[in-house]
């Protein structure tokens, strides 16, 4: 019999041919190719032992029954960016099955149910907007985002419909938190962390919280030829300077990314001193508290700058997002079945998004990253070693059996975790 | 009678309305305005004494005959830019006609002739390529460029014929240097220089040269929320180094400008630090060993910079134009010329092209700033005051009584400006 590890990782490569193009990896929301996914990895449930079932979102949900009537959550997302990797999201609901296939090989039950949810669109690549399979489960799905309309012009709406579910069901869909213990999702890094401590998996903190700002600098246009350096009031100048300024705040503040990632100058010819710069900033940071301060000063730096160059500065908060604390409880947990594996345990923070942040509406969260090399994702080059898998599936079965010494110890209470 | 400075503001005024687009000043080669303009212009020539003719690429040359045989050019040119002032080479051709109008008045004759020329084309607006004109007349054209097609698919060769001119004798057409005892320009400034020191003109020490770069600066293209500060090879950052870089050394270098325009940061998104930047670099010095010992320091420190940051840089010279010095004996005849009018002589570098660039390969030259409201020029803002204009033909026509006077004296020779 073919070991856990190897299954999984012909699993991620057996999911990477079911694209809606040939050749790439491509599975948006609602598509062909994301409904033969979740029939393959249905079966693969089934197999595990698992009941299954779609909510109306689409997203694929086994349950394995335990002794007591709580419930633990497993679990990522089965959609993916075009010409994307195999693991991304793939990797933690394939992970999720192998634990419950072990305990389903042994005729094992433990304390709490399990629920492995495959969500149906965490990418977000076809609406343009993330999470509508883990915000649907959540319970905290925006209604509004029914009219969107994809590249074809078919609604969101059109697209609920024809992928099997009730759009008008949808807001009334999200999963009841009163049976949960937490979820717990397995993912890749997609970042070069781990790769650089030489640790094959590491318990997230948080998942940052981030703010983009639309940065602006306007300063004097004129020819490059006959304006003297003196007296320039060049915007490009005073942007590079707030570009180098980024990141010394950035280098010099813990946990803190920050990047300017798109510019342009205007009015952008080889012969006139720039006018006008704009500019993106985002900003990274697992606690809200002190990414408001680096944004705040960033602000003061960006006014500084501009100032003292007879320039003016514009500064538009475009999006701010919370961070999400990881539950202390659950990580605790997750830690120690990092160490009962024989590892040292390493925290770190998610930079990306996950759906872990939507569950969190609804339950204790906590997530284990996994090594991929190089820290390259979104991109058919992601790599994961199997060595690394078969590790995150001895941690989770760890983890999942320290939760069911926890809650059958603590009567429904998984550390300071319970809902 | 009219003043002669308050003639050449009303003919400002006047050809500003013969345009290609009612509303604002359009004209470029071989249009129906410059048609216009040029049979106005000639008429003026020869209400101030002067013979007229049209060469094959069209430059319209008034000569007024002196008492030797021997010949002083003065001229700018009629073409304008789209939306362009009033007084941009055309201030130029009507001064250097002022004065000519002032001697045929008194019915005086200099020892040489003086021509006058309205070149036909310097802005290049049309085929993309300047100095069409003025290289025509010092026979340098570059019979090559009659291939190229405006927007509309003409070609220059059928746009000269169109014009009136045989584009196959183009070649030939230049005129001769033999009888040549210089050139000398009025320019607006086009810069901010003059109005700085509070002068109405300045004596021009050197067009300057120019070298036109396209820089690159090549890191790692990453997550912006998954990869550390530490360890990032951000493209942009060592842009922005480099950017106050070359700002810090052409302000520690007299007479340099250096100038980065156009920026583009790829891939170029809000949440991907950036790998890739590309942008131009613009460095003008009136000695072309200064600006070409800055070009390969700043090809130093570019290289420096991306070795820091384990980027890679790219440095493509994309265009080298050799400075044109002004003659020392010209430009001492125009500084005593500037002194006797009662005003300080102040000598600066002109960063933008002239036809007097042209004009070098055929005779000695000299050129006349005037100063120009704000430095704003190719704008419908470009503003001279009638005082100034007044000066500069006051100093015009010294500069041209001191010319007669060295050139009977001296047998030929203009200072060291004998070609």
């Amino acid at each position: 019999m073919k070991d856990a590890a190897t299954t999984v990782m012909e699993r991620c490569e057996l999911l990477a041919n079911i694209s809606e193009e040939p050749g790439l990896i491509h599975r948006p929301y609602g598509s062909q190719a994301m409904n033969g996914v979740n029939d393959i990895v249905a079966g693969w449930m089934r197999t595990a032992g698992m009941s299954t079932r779609r909510d109306q979102i689409g997203n694929l949900i086994g349950r394995y029954e335990g002794l007591g009537d709580r419930t633990f959550i497993l679990g990522s997302h089965l959609d993916t960016v075009r010409d994307a990797g195999k693991y991304d999201g793939i990797l933690g609901v394939m992970v999720a099955i192998a634990c419950v296939q072990q305990l389903h090989d042994r005729g094992e039950r433990l304390s709490c149910a399990i629920e492995v949810v495959g969500f149906a669109d965490e990418e977000g690549l076809r609406f343009g907007t993330t999470f509508l399979g883990s915000s649907a489960y959540a319970g905290c799905f925006d209604t509004t985002r029914l009219q969107l309309e994809d590249r074809g012009g078919m609604t969101l709406r059109e697209a609920v419909r024809s992928f099997g579910g009730d759009p008008d069901a949808l807001e009334g869909d999200g999963r009841s938190g009163e049976d949960l213990l937490g979820y717990c999702e397995v993912h890749i890094e997609q970042g070069p962390v781990l790769e650089k401590e030489d640790l094959p998996v590491g318990v997230v903190t948080a998942i940052n919280g981030q703010s983009r700002i639309r940065v602006g600098f306007i300063g004097e246009a004129g020819h490059a030829g006959t304006v003297p350096m003196e007296g320039r009031r060049d915007a490009l100048c005073a942007a590079a300077e707030f570009v180098l300024g980024v990141e010394t705040l950035a280098k010099a503040e813990a946990d803190t990314v920050g990047t300017v990632g798109e510019i342009q100058a205007l009015p952008g010819a080889v012969n006139v001193v720039p006018g006008e710069v704009r500019h993106s900033l985002d900003l990274r940071h697992p606690n809200d508290g002190e990414r408001e301060r680096v944004r705040d000063s960033l602000e003061d730096r960006a006014r500084e700058i501009a100032a003292s160059r007879g320039c003016e500065s514009l500064w538009e908060v475009r999006q701010e997002t919370d961070a999400v604390p990881a539950d202390p409880g659950l990580s605790s947990l997750l830690s120690q079945a990092v160490e009962d594996s024989g590892l040292k345990s390493y925290r770190l923070p998610s930079g990306a998004g996950h759906d872990a942040s939507q569950v969190a509406a609804l339950a204790p969260v906590a997530m284990l990253f996994v090594r991929c090399k190089e820290g390259i994702s979104h991109n058919p080059a992601e790599t994961v070693a199997r060595d690394d898998v078969e590790i995150a599936i001895r941690v989770m079965r760890r983890f999942l059996r320290l939760l069911g010494e926890s809650h059958s110890t603590e009567d429904g209470a998984v550390g300071q975790a319970a809902p």
